[in-house]
């Protein structure tokens, strides 16, 4: 098969609706990875931490992704998370990710183990390579040592390329730690890695340094003005984009996070049902709710034609 | 149906034997549960940290388990550990322990995210509860948060035993922390919530206080002499057993934890094929692997019957 181009842009981690039974809701996240699509994302981490997705079984999850391609969302848009703790579970929902066609896979590390060795690491990533065992997978690694507590290291990375230079294809970088992007970027951009931050306060800079773009929470409420960013990095106004963005990114993530993207959809979309988490994560508070409301609308917040 | 005694004693968190391919090998698994049973063990807690039990999918457990019991091993003697991240996987695998006749299933949290609430893991073991729905269910939570990142607290627990009495069992204490025990012994051991230490190390301790045995790595290599103190704990010789048993389990955590109980039982059943580690986790060195066996035979240490 002729390898699809590589997704380079805007990326949201689409987070899942539920319903009140906590079963995955397939219509309404259809819907929502739609309207990303028109409104600014060129593709889709589905099943990233901002989705809920270690809350979902690979059952699940593959019948949410098969909702995606039925639903008309291309697979060429998709870089569904389908990292695991148990190396089987990674190696059923990547092939699954392959076979459907999409573009890419965002994959964690096995996280319940701290402390592991960079070997015991590579040794999961090169078996689930293996054992996939298709020209068309394009790996990005996933590093967010914040939540995983398992870091992905610059050696380990070098490892991976050197034996699986076709399918080890980039990383997104959910450090928070812009030094740590710059060392990924000097290191491998030249050779084809794709380096992506994996929040849009880093946009500018990855772009200014040889990489891909981002793939961000709010990625889910504001795609529009992160894209417009990316589009127009090179220009004189890069600067005051990029602030503009931050301070969106800013007033959501004084609110837990994911609850608080689901109540900015549930409330510029006109749907409450999106409010709910899957254990054990929970709803924002009444207070949170107003607070992040009101701060948003204060700055001239939108998502058009989600309602 | 009748409800069957509960489980007390030594418990060993059993290691999962891989082949070469990482497969997991169920003639091993059921022959080490049955040395177990016949050398001390009370029961087995399968799918504990030490089985390395997060880096296999709810498939390959569910399998084993089957195994063991058409095996021989007698369902009334396991206590599988059945907490996921995902709600999904944790309801799957306790229906299928209850089913089976397992006397009881020890629960992890959902361990991905970091720091959320009481309420969000309250409602992760209450949904897992109600989902269920088998008045056999005995459930045993288990707190271990130098690994799981995720405690859960003496308010969590009164609120699940205030709200599921008849399901909610006991607690595998994996804190390390010997305050955090008693406390949990002194809030709720007198109302019939069954409290095991974590490490064999705090067995004596737990019994003064209360407490019902003790689920230990070292269970899987050391477990006739472990049950000698458990059954002993108030004879004269008492402290003497705890310093002795306590001693061998120094010497083993010198190494990293599993592939040390693994290369112990290659090495006593004569059985190279044992050392093998699932991604993540890795083989001991040679080196380790020499002064770990060196120790143990310096000790006076064997395992008889195993080869």
């Amino acid at each position: 098969m002729a390898k699809t181009k590589r997704i380079e842009g805007v990326l949201s981690p689409v987070v899942t609706p539920f319903n009140k039974d906590y079963a995955p809701d397939a219509g309404r996240f259809v819907r929502h990875c739609r309207w990303l699509l028109k409104s600014g994302c060129a593709g889709l981490a589905v099943f990233g931490t901002n989705s809920e997705a270690n809350s979902m079984s690979v059952a699940e999850k593959r019948k949410l992704l098969e909702a995606l391609v039925s639903g008309g969302v291309p697979a060429a848009a998709l870089m569904p998370g389908t990292g695991h703790c148990a190396l089987a579970d990674s190696i059923e929902l990547t092939r699954a990710a392959v076979e459907l066609g999409c573009a890419g896979v965002l994959m964690l590390p096995p996280f319940y183990y701290k402390g592991v060795s960079d070997e015991g690491l590579y040794r999961n990533f090169a078996t689930i390579i293996e054992r996939v065992g298709d020209e068309r997978l394009q790996l990005y690694l996933y590093h967010i040592p914040p939540v995983s507590q398992v870091p992905i290291t610059l050696q380990l990375i070098e490892k991976l390329i050197s034996k699986y230079p076709a399918n080890v294809a980039g990383v997104k970088d959910s450090s928070g730690d812009w030094s740590n992007t710059k060392a990924m970027l000097d290191n491998f951009a030249k050779g084809g890695f794709d380096v992506f931050a994996g929040s849009e306060e880093f946009l500018l800079a990855n772009m200014r340094n040889g990489g891909k773009g981002c793939i961000t929470a709010t990625g889910n409420v504001n795609p529009g003005a992160i894209d417009q960013l990316y589009r127009n990095w090179r220009s004189a106004d890069a600067d005051r984009m990029q602030a503009a963005i931050t301070a969106t990114r800013k007033i959501v993530q004084q609110q837990p996070m994911i609850p608080a993207l689901k109540a900015a959809i549930a409330h510029f979309g006109n749907d409450p049902q999106w409010m709910t988490c899957r254990p054990p994560l929970i709803e924002l508070t009444k207070i949170q709710e107003e607070t992040l409301i009101t701060d948003l609308k204060a700055s001239g917040f939108s998502m058009p034609g989600l309602a």
